[in-house]
């Protein structure tokens, strides 16, 4: 099997190395064409047997069995255009974080064979050397508005998705931003506050050397790089300011009840959030 | 050594197991009595070997070598006046959340040999059967007002934090209580809030299904206990309010940069986030 990589990230990286073991594993043949505009990101990924081959010609990947976009969403969004004159024997899979956007300008030369999707995992790190075989394994990942898709080619994507152990759902794009919104970019934009919190302090130093597991946790992600994130936040702009509000609407329930001295309320109120114990 | 747990939860039940295993490796003598309101915790404490015996008579613990308080903030303040009777001879280390309310309630009979404690660990389990012994290994223990101890007294605590792999830092209480605020205070109250946010979703269990690493550690504390919780939300009031609109602040900055589109604002936004990185 001949695949591409554009974009040789924590992300691309990661799933050439996941797929490239299963292929060894029952040896078989895998050859991976790595494709991205950061020169030292082609050497490492090169070095890390990430990608056997680099191109600087997109085309080159125009009649491979299989090209994965793992490049920030904005990103996806410019590429798209470019993508016309990929084979309809293709399969075309997209690993974007917002997914409205991406269906709707996918163009319809390529629709039946882009699988739109976006695994649940990731981590602060980025880059190939951050790349991780296991990253995917027992993951969700999301396929959204499958029932535009050529039934061999969706067909094909969920075998490699089973393939590197994925977990597979089915979404609507739009019910996909929505969701995402509350359980990744949301969440994210309150670390990376959280973080500003501690580093407005007159001596984060002294503040941080108390951080047990609980800030730890909390503050992981607040790591996340910038270019990323602001280009998710660009588009779930709408779903994410609405997760924002609804995310304060809870905080200032809390305020009020601490200095109201309502314990009995704020005990309801945290009983609640205790309940996710029971689903998460 | 003989010492008695007031307290046999999380907290009290690591001490002890932790404690327990440092002397069984140097084949040294300790015994371990315990005292707690709740009768399963004592049942459950004996079987887990915890505790060698367990007391309903507090005065029962007022001649051992230490005494240490593992119970909520606020049944630590109740009991203080009850302490009076300890013999001058016992350490009393309190490992409670807050410390300003607590050390300006110490009686001043056993001021000198009461070390006031916040080691900076924890999970969001809770009783006998979550106690770990490796739960205080590499962590941060913070002394406050150690000035007012006796060296002798100080010195053994100091001795037996170090002994189960505790870091020591040292602080006055009120800076403490201001400090853990920002540090472990307020994100709990954040991840409370970031749970509620996604329980009360017309389907919570289908945003949750999507649920990545971020998410997960994120609401990882959202399921400790409201009791213990309510108790530091109480005794630190003042430094919490204040802790969650300097956090509310930075989302509301976000939010404007959102709203506005003002990407580059955000991006330096981000990067200070980011810079946590560097210290933690």
């Amino acid at each position: 099997m001949k695949i591409g990589i554009i974009g040789l990230g924590l992300m691309g990286g990661s799933f050439a190395l996941a797929l490239k073991k299963r292929f060894k594993d029952r040896d078989e043949k895998l050859d991976v064409i790595g494709y991205d505009h950061n020169d030292q990101h082609c050497l490492e990924a090169l070095e890390l047997k990430i990608a056997d081959k680099i191109t600087d010609d997109i085309q080159d990947l125009f009649n491979l069995d299989l090209i994965v976009l793992t490049i920030p969403v904005n990103a996806i969004l410019k590429i798209l255009p470019e993508l016309k004159g990929i084979s309809t024997d293709t399969t075309i899979i997209d690993f974007g974080s917002t997914k409205e956007k991406i269906v709707n300008a996918i163009p319809k030369e390529i629709r039946a064979n882009f699988v739109a999707s976006h695994p649940m995992t990731g981590t602060e790190k980025f880059g190939p050397k951050a790349a991780d075989r296991k990253l995917y394994r027992g993951k969700v990942v999301v396929i959204c508005n499958s029932e535009d898709n050529d039934k061999e080619h969706l067909k094909f994507a969920k075998d490699i998705f089973r393939d590197i152990g994925m977990k597979i759902f089915y979404m609507d794009a739009k019910e996909h931003d929505k969701h995402a919104a509350y359980i990744s970019h949301m969440p994210h934009a309150v670390s990376y506050a959280l973080s500003n919190a501690v580093m407005n302090q007159e001596n984060p130093k002294a503040v941080l050397a108390l951080a047990g597991g609980g800030f730890k946790d909390m503050s992981r992600i607040a790591k996340s790089s910038p270019n990323m994130w602001i280009d998710i936040f660009k588009q779930n702009k709408d779903n994410l300011l609405t997760a924002t509000k609804h995310f304060k609407d809870e905080l200032n329930m809390l305020e009020e009840y601490i200095e109201n001295d309502e314990w009995e309320s704020l005990k309801s109120w945290i009983e609640k959030a205790n309940k996710l114990h029971e689903i998460l």
